[in-house]
């Protein structure tokens, strides 16, 4: 209770005093949504960066409420998510769909605390950043108490084209993606998992989540490709789709920036795979000058040694922090044109990391303040 | 035998009157590679498609021949493929591989055999007509006694893309595929369902197959993506993207065709999808107008309506002898580029339907004579 009577003096000191006081500060943190797929692995993230933290609160649903946790040795316990929940928190990072980020993250930031949003309810707000710390790390502290995280697909793409598009300009980016199920929750893996084995058995299984829960119809994942990831908008594109175009030009700061998308859900468990196609600005681009480019970038793991069979495969960039790019190659008609294959865990990179990457930036730029 | 004979004398006469007889006639078939995945495709199409044959011979490697195959409500015995098996046969369907293809097809066409070849061995063969029928049927007159069967990617591709190309013209195409294992043989499918079910059980499975039998390493394919298929050339591509490239330009007699392909190999046993951005010629082209040429398209099911979840997907399409495409949009960036998503029974459409297809060709035009 010291701790919190510090943090919530703290909060009412102006900015510089507050900042000043902090770095000698440990933060008190909440995640909302904590059983999640992505709450889960945000726990996880928490534990293994060692954020600063003074204090961690677990919120959920209501039907959630009660569970233990293990964290760092100790049991938590899980409490039901409302507004009084934010009192005296300072980030919370929020990952328990959108309509409960609609209600509850106003009411966070109106008692003090910094959001980072991992649902889409604020990313295309003007008022909303939208970052990849390793793209647009800055525009954090224009926040006025939300952050939001972007799309899973979104994230890895950019985090591996931001090093290309610094260096030789981005004009296009043509991508077809490899989605893992987990990015439709844990109840998505469950159907993966029950219907695979009833196929290998013989058995019937009647889909009842993909490819999305809510939707009209369900079809099976086993041994299948579904071309669906969200609802279908009227333009014939699907609500994933329009995310990897609207938020990637947000993110990078370039409206005029070309981007089309089509995705695709898979029988894969964990992490996105993406066919990327980009054409850059410069003329003078290589395979060796990009490949350049991305050894050396924040984040990124180049793999891309076809002579040694060396790609990125979701199986191997599961439960890792980075993202992983391999088979880039230059286009046989375009000087311009290059295609890569883009790999990172959905719940990582994707989701949780990304989160914590961003209240680790706060924490550490001290950006608390709204703006 | 008196059948056999028939045969065998029509094959002594000059073109004209041989062709007469033909029409009168029923034809002495064989499948070099009977007992392979695409064999026995091929068993199953002649039978369903009731091609005019006097007799079905089947050849397979030494170690298979023997094995007993049933058609018709008859067994046929597989015999040891040699250069003496291709006397008599008018057609001579081959999928046993490259090498074997290599030795024995000009071995059938010496005794007068006219030959549907389903590997790679003379696909690219200046003298060779690679022919998938929607396209371009008429390069079949033209044949010296082979007749090659494009790759399952690039077949299904072709098919699709065809009509969009007579009617608006075709500038370029990119293309990334989502690939069955099948494609890989029967080795290849025991090996997906063997080590998904050690994974489901949480139990070790050693690959031994994918993503290429005979390459340096082995990659898992259970809940796993490989974007590797055949060997890796020198130019980083692999030699199945090479197919998809110059395969493509070969069907469609048009060399300045800019494409572009990145295969990926997907833990799903029949049908590769596609996912395909092409840009037409004409500036009027719109999504209605190719649903308009699509869907009076020779072998070609059009399953586009997002709005009511209607789209193709490999589970749908295994074992039908259609091309299925859906998900049509217009790029939002460019007017004249537009996306597909192209399923089809790779065994079927991408092999053994496209051979019997061709040989029906011969048949119906008998187009039996070298040119």
């Amino acid at each position: 209770m010291v701790q919190y009577s510090l943090i919530y003096e703290m909060k009412q000191m102006p900015g510089e005093g507050r900042n000043k006081m902090a770095e000698q500060m440990k933060y008190h943190i909440a995640i909302v949504g904590a059983t999640g797929a992505v709450g889960q692995k945000m726990l996880e993230t928490l534990e293994e960066r060692n954020v600063p933290m003074a204090s961690l609160t677990l919120l959920s649903s209501k039907r959630s409420a009660g569970k233990k946790v293990p964290f760092k040795g100790e049991e938590l316990t899980v409490q039901e998510a409302t507004p009084h929940s934010f009192e005296g928190i300072d980030i919370a990072l929020f990952s328990a769909g959108g309509s409960i980020s609609k209600q509850l993250a106003p009411e966070a930031v109106k008692r003090g605390a910094v959001v980072v949003d991992n649902t889409s309810a604020f990313r295309m707000d003007p008022s909303v950043p939208l970052v990849v710390p390793e793209v647009n790390e800055d525009d954090i502290q224009h926040h006025q108490g939300i952050i939001a995280n972007p799309n899973c697909s979104t994230i890895q793409m950019v985090a591996a084209l931001e090093p290309i598009r610094k260096q030789f300009g981005l004009k296009r980016i043509i991508v077809s993606t490899y989605q893992a199920v987990s990015g439709a929750g844990n109840v998505a893996n469950d159907e993966l998992s029950e219907q695979t084995q009833a196929f290998l058995n013989g058995d019937d299984h009647s889909p009842e989540v993909l490819p999305v829960k809510g939707d009209q119809h369900h079809y099976p994942i086993a041994f299948n490709a579904l071309p669906q990831i969200d609802l279908f908008q009227d333009n014939g594109y699907t609500l994933e789709e329009m995310k990897m175009i609207n938020e990637t030009k947000k993110i990078m700061h370039a409206d005029e920036l070309q981007v089309a998308a089509t995705c695709v859900r898979l029988p894969i468990f964990t992490s996105h795979a993406e066919s990327v196609y980009v054409e850059v600005d410069h003329d003078d681009c290589s395979v060796e000058a990009i490949q350049q480019q991305l050894v050396d970038a924040p984040g990124i793991t180049l793999e891309d040694d076809p002579a040694n069979q060396v790609y990125p495969t979701p199986l191997n960039a599961a439960n890792k922090r980075d993202v992983f790019v391999g088979r880039i190659r230059k286009d046989l008609d375009h000087s311009n044109g290059f295609h890569l294959w883009i790999v990172s865990d959905n719940l990582l990179k994707g989701a949780a990391w990304n989160s914590v990457q961003i209240a680790e930036s706060i924490i550490k730029h001290k950006w608390f303040t709204k703006k």
